[in-house]
């Protein structure tokens, strides 16, 4: 048997007979003519039908059918991508395909996210809805080059706790054999004590929020990308990590979906060689003067807020990143380490893009006795921090590191507002299907 | 500030002053002199302290407390790596340690398993202890470029689903917003419904087994490399790919773990250009003559059958790993794929490998039709698998795939018995912490 060849190949196969295979993207029947429009992983092919049975062979097949084509690889300037399959011969791989939920073949989409949600397994092969999925696969894949060439090692850490102790945000509990157990928010802790092990360490894994807010950036489950550094001077390293990492996460973008940035058209953030950074304080000056005061009176950014922030970099430093430093201390998990020269503020910081929060990280706590003092003045029991804080029992380097959410990059960068869009099968308060 | 240099690096600055930073792995003081072994992520450095107040400087430490070290490297070839860092000043970068919970500096490791898994975080610090999980790390890096290089696509698929169908395996429960929700036994059915998307696509993840058994090779959560592909003629193109990515897998262990390889002595495998296959019957015919039947009289290998196979491939076909192919349908969920020739039999396989099954894998059904007969005939209601179907009913190509278990993997590779040796925090059973 012949190999198959790609419909993105078919331009070096000028003059052959090849076999090709994929799904049925769009029938046209004209009167002797029909054209079968073909999909496959790297895009589109034609396959012209022509003689009196021509109708025939199109009315057999539904778009969505898997098919095999043998035919003729024939220079053809009007059609897509200069080339188009004569003579072909027809062989179904799947039975007859019910129709998709709606049509996969309009260039463009013509869905409510409801459907596209209700239908994934089949709404995705839309080239416009899987698209988001490859630019987030490259994103990872340069995460992972950029800490593999600075020193880091990957780890793997358990989804199950023991307690739920980490942060503020909802859990979700676990039956496990009997005892209560929760499902980890956050590989924060194991990153921390892995950093006396191995130093650097990263992990691409998922993270749970019982969130119990409908909102276009919240899910129970995202894909959290966490790196951990130690041997640092202060957060000022962790953020110089951070430039990196997003840089090359935009190379190779550019470098493995470019199609994708083509298809849609995509602006590509440019990452400073230096990332502009503002302190809160002032943040909240410029804010005060610039814009109507929170409703919440929080000590803290609220979206509006967050949005101007991000205007205001990319108008007065051109760019589309925008560190927040020095967060209070008060809004920071008990961890955070805070900045000596001012104890109410942190040495944590958010990274905003594009106007919305993208990143958190900064620099943590790194001797015992100052994670027995911020417990206590939280006023929480030791003992649930157990195995947590013997690491720091034993030596533990200053250290700091941060968390990016992968389906919120991914929508920052399409620009599409909701975090479902760049979600291969999200779950949130009311979806847990399919 | 100058750079910190890595205690590897050392030999190439002999003759400069440096900085470098680390854990106080051993201290020995003689009469006037004294030696403090700093242990970094790149290896091990001897610095000398000499004069009169040697003693009271190497007492001021503790093993694992953190260290910066400035001094002079100099050249000693009975030094280990041929130099020494000589006129040291410390600055200490943690408080004194605490006593590890056994000495680790010793080059082999003194505590039990247990010991081991209850102090894991500081555990892990041990140079021997570390290593698996650098083999890990190159295994997953290794699987990752070898099918990206065969164009696959990465996928993050939900680890909560909303019901307990995919296998008999026990499931572990979850409260999800008030409704019952379960944790994924594998991705399975999602990995299936992206191959209809991007035709090939893999997922490193945790999968959750609520395994009731106390085993060496069991775990609650473990880390599993999944790949699935389409446009398969059948099984056979899996075990291709399967192939490909274990050579993949082992040449970046040596590229990116060599150090590892060569600290612990390790055999690495070699994979042959095509791995040997014995179908399960013939197997069966094999083990019938020269073994002890299956005590559980079940149609499936017996762990003891399995030692016995592998030897047998080692001894008659040179390999270290094993395909076992035609498994019966009976023993296979319900999604394999019949071999069309002997409908009883599977287009499944298992891959053994020194002595233990590692991959599970084969060819799937992909008509529609065919998974409703297979769910009938297992008195399945169709109503549980809806979301999962409806992708078949709209054209799915040939297909299958596998999965490594990433514990098993390492534990094979180095030889240990136990998984929770090769599990950063292992979750079983009894285990829950830390």
């Amino acid at each position: 048997m012949i190999s198959r060849v790609l419909a993105a190949d078919l331009p070096k196969h000028v003059g052959s007979q090849v076999r090709i295979a994929g799904w049925v993207h769009r029938r046209r029947q004209l009167k002797s003519i029909g054209f079968v429009v073909i999909r496959d992983r790297s895009g589109l092919a034609q396959v012209v039908v022509t003689g009196p049975a021509s109708g025939t062979t199109t009315e057999n097949m539904s778009e969505e059918t898997v098919v095999e084509v043998h035919g003729l690889v024939t220079a053809n300037a009007q059609a897509p991508g200069g080339v188009e399959i004569t003579g072909p011969t027809f062989t179904p791989l799947s039975d007859r395909a019910e129709p998709p939920p709606f049509g996969l073949y309009k260039p463009h989409v013509t869905a409510t996210l409801p459907t596209i949600l209700d239908n994934a397994g089949v709404a995705l092969r839309h080239p416009r809805l899987r698209a988001p999925f490859e630019v987030a696969a490259a994103s990872v894949a340069g995460f992972r080059r950029t800490l593999d060439r600075l020193g880091f090692t990957e780890i793997h850490t358990p989804k199950i706790v023991g307690s739920a102790t980490e942060s503020g945000a909802g859990v979700f509990g676990i039956d496990y054999f009997g005892q209560r157990a929760y499902l980890a928010q956050s590989p924060q802790f194991f990153k921390q004590a892995l950093v006396g092990v191995f130093e650097r360490v990263y992990e691409v894994g998922p993270v749970f929020r019982a969130e119990p807010h409908d909102t276009a950036r919240h899910l129970a489950q995202y894909t959290s990308l966490d790196a951990e550094l130690g041997f640092i001077t202060d957060y000022r390293d962790v953020m110089t990590v951070l430039r990196e990492t997003l840089a090359g996460m935009i190379a190779t973008v550019v470098e493995r979906a470019g199609d994708v940035v083509d298809l849609l058209e995509l602006e590509l953030p440019e990452v400073p060689a230096e990332i502009p950074a503002i302190d809160f304080v002032e943040a909240g000056e410029l804010l005060t003067r610039h814009t109507e005061p929170d409703p919440r009176g929080e000590p803290d950014l609220a979206p509006a807020h967050e949005r101007w922030l991000s205007a205001w970099a990319a108008r007065t430093h051109g760019s589309e990143f925008l560190f927040v430093t020095g967060y209070p201390m008060a809004k920071r998990p008990f961890y955070t380490h805070p900045d000596p020269a001012r104890p109410g503020c942190s040495n944590g910081f958010d990274l905003l893009f594009r106007g919305l929060e993208l990143v958190t990280g900064g620099q943590r706590l790194h001797r015992y006795r100052d994670y027995v003092t911020a417990l206590d003045a939280r006023g929480e029991p030791l003992e649930s921090y157990q195995d947590y804080l013997s690491v720091f029992a034993h030596g533990m380097p200053p250290h700091g590191g941060f968390a990016i959410g992968l389906e919120r990059w991914t929508a920052r960068l399409l620009g599409v507002p909701n975090i479902r869009q760049t979600t291969l099968f999200p779950r949130d308060l009311h979806r847990l299907n399919p």
